[in-house]
């Protein structure tokens, strides 16, 4: 055989932009029309934000080409809407020279981020999030994707955004269980990053239930500049970026195990419950950090325990079993992201996951449940 | 507005093998499971491949999971087909230790690697390119897409893959007109890369018609060779790669107009005898280029004339309005790759492709049909 070599060269670093403010939607179009000269751009939305206004608050009189996600939210994520807002782009006649925006939750930044990877080999895409998970997570970080039949993000690419905007003014509108489930994402980066920022949550509680700017836009920061610090050390998930993964690993079992009739910041309180538990049966722990998370997800009016609703029973050993489909599972069986403390996730020889035995995940598991 | 800038690391240089032979298929798998250990392998082919009995010497009693596209060809190529695909391989339960491999030609790989590139967020592709022009051109370069309802490669990525493997003995079973029109590209590698290429292949004519292995593996070697340096200087087409484009700019509009009647080799075919009047018409043609490339081709038996089958009336206007809708058209009309002389591209001004007049290239076009 001849073999020949064909080298692939380095890409080169880059950076964008993540701005945070109150009432920035109005007008942002032509900002972003300055910072893109020469571009058509594409908006997908869905229609509870046409609903909600902040569709025509963001276009005003302008008629910009745009899809509808519709309905909204996670049955939309599949690749039949990513193949329709894709040719909806080719009826625009739209080439190379389109920025995709996408103005959502987590289900249109994730299909929006998708759409711009593949349209003509890749588009830059800009992220409006209205929701509290996909301000304080998903529109950070490159991650895109759609679910399969069988299980959630099953298709995507990694796409950077070419810029994320966010206006607190947009999380007004959301009902009271969306917006107190995505702040479980919020609490999760103080307790993985930041003990500062912890106690400020545990400090505002109020002040966030009642949604005033001035501290959502203060969340707003804490949590970029955490999940930006972790995706720029390790963009595709390579190592320590796994510690996103901190209760999202039973998190993600117990939602699929509901049939996602539980929502993805529910199952990740109950998630991070879990993996407090996890510490304390490893003898990991000698503070009162699970006591403090419990108490902050409770004022949030967040879940810490599993009350029912799964699809099957016995449920606990369905959720084992899910936990050996997990798509981070190494050999059938995954590792865990734990705390050393508030603050700190728990770190040996340069892993961020930990091996932790099925059965003691089987025994927290039997003791998440309500009697 | 607060403002955060979100740094994205650049990516490792990387190299893959393209490993040339003849008769290399029976084994190989084993050859690809030691390259990549731990891996579960996944195959993407179509009905031709299976028929020709290609697929069965490389599978021999592996029970291997995989993907039969039926029916075979740019018809399949769409986003059906690729989800079709994937959710193949979530009901096989693969996970992000798979390896794709693409055996077969064109619409194969590219579906196969855009497969690769979005399954998980993305796991490495084999290409076991089968056809002649895959073997010279689609194989290698990371270029990956379907077409969509309006036009070709619209969606796709590009995803490099981890290695190639190219075995003469697959062209043995492809029918006359789809292994001469692949040897299209092999004519376009040689005018714009290489004078000693072109004199081989004039050299050879009888035999690459007489499918002789030796020759084959010379051209596969001499097509690899080129593609390769290419695109390592330029992976993501911002400039050089674009000489690639050679023939292809009218060849695109004619395949088009012909409804894809006309093979992809024919229409590139016919596209470099446009690109050779164009430079006439230029004034940029000073030796006999054009009158050896003419007889090349015609000694391959592709055509160097549009011999009808157009789609509509007048023609020459349709391929016009065709040609301004070209994908990488600036402002609505594309600019021309044109020889300096054989194996040289003609550059000015760092520019690969060059801004040509309308009225040439409508004179131009008029000079190509059959009286």
């Amino acid at each position: 055989m001849n073999k020949i070599t064909v080298q692939v060269p380095m890409q080169q670093a880059g950076s964008y932009p993540i701005m945070i403010g109150t009432g920035i939607l109005y007008g942002l179009l032509d900002h972003i029309e300055k910072q893109f000269p020469k571009k058509s751009l594409f908006i997908i939305t869905d229609e509870k934000l046409v609903q909600a206004g902040h569709f025509k608050l963001l276009t005003g009189d302008k008629n910009i080409p745009h899809y509808v996600i519709t309905p909204a939210g996670e049955q939309s994520k599949n690749m039949t809407t990513l193949t329709a807002i894709l040719e909806t782009m080719e009826k625009y006649r739209l080439g190379r020279d389109t920025v995709v925006i996408g103005l959502g939750g987590g289900t249109v930044g994730d299909i929006a981020g998708f759409a711009a990877a593949v349209f003509k080999r890749g588009v830059p895409v800009v992220h409006i999030p209205t929701t509290t998970v996909a301000q304080a997570d998903s529109s950070i970080g490159g991650k895109t994707g759609v679910d399969s039949s069988m299980s959630k993000n099953a298709y995507g690419c990694f796409w950077h955004p070419a810029a994320v905007f966010i206006d607190t003014v947009t999380l007004s509108t959301l009902d009271d269980v969306q917006y107190r489930t995505g702040l479980a994402e919020s609490v999760k980066h103080a307790a993985i990053a930041s003990s500062e920022y912890f106690v400020f949550l545990e400090k505002n509680c109020d002040a966030i239930l009642r949604r005033e700017t001035a501290v959502l836009e203060k969340i707003a920061e804490y949590n970029c500049r955490i999940k930006a610090s972790v995706v720029e050390e390790d963009p595709t998930e390579k190592n320590k970026r796994r510690i996103l993964n901190y209760g999202h690993t039973i998190g993600h079992a117990i939602e699929s195990a509901s049939d996602y009739k539980l929502l993805h910041g529910q199952c990740v309180a109950i998630g991070m419950i879990a993996a407090g538990k996890i510490e304390k049966a490893m003898g990991l722990v000698h503070d009162d950090r699970l006591e403090r998370i419990e108490k902050l997800l409770t004022k949030l009016e967040l879940p810490t325990k599993i009350e029912g609703g799964l699809r099957a029973h016995p449920a606990v050993s369905q959720l084992m079993d899910l936990l050996a489909l997990d798509k981070k599972a190494v050999g059938k069986w995954p590792r865990f992201v734990v705390l050393e403390k508030l603050g700190t996730v728990y770190c040996r020889e340069s892993q961020w996951a930990i091996e932790v035995k099925p059965e003691i995940v089987k025994q927290v598991i039997e003791e998440m449940f309500y009697d």
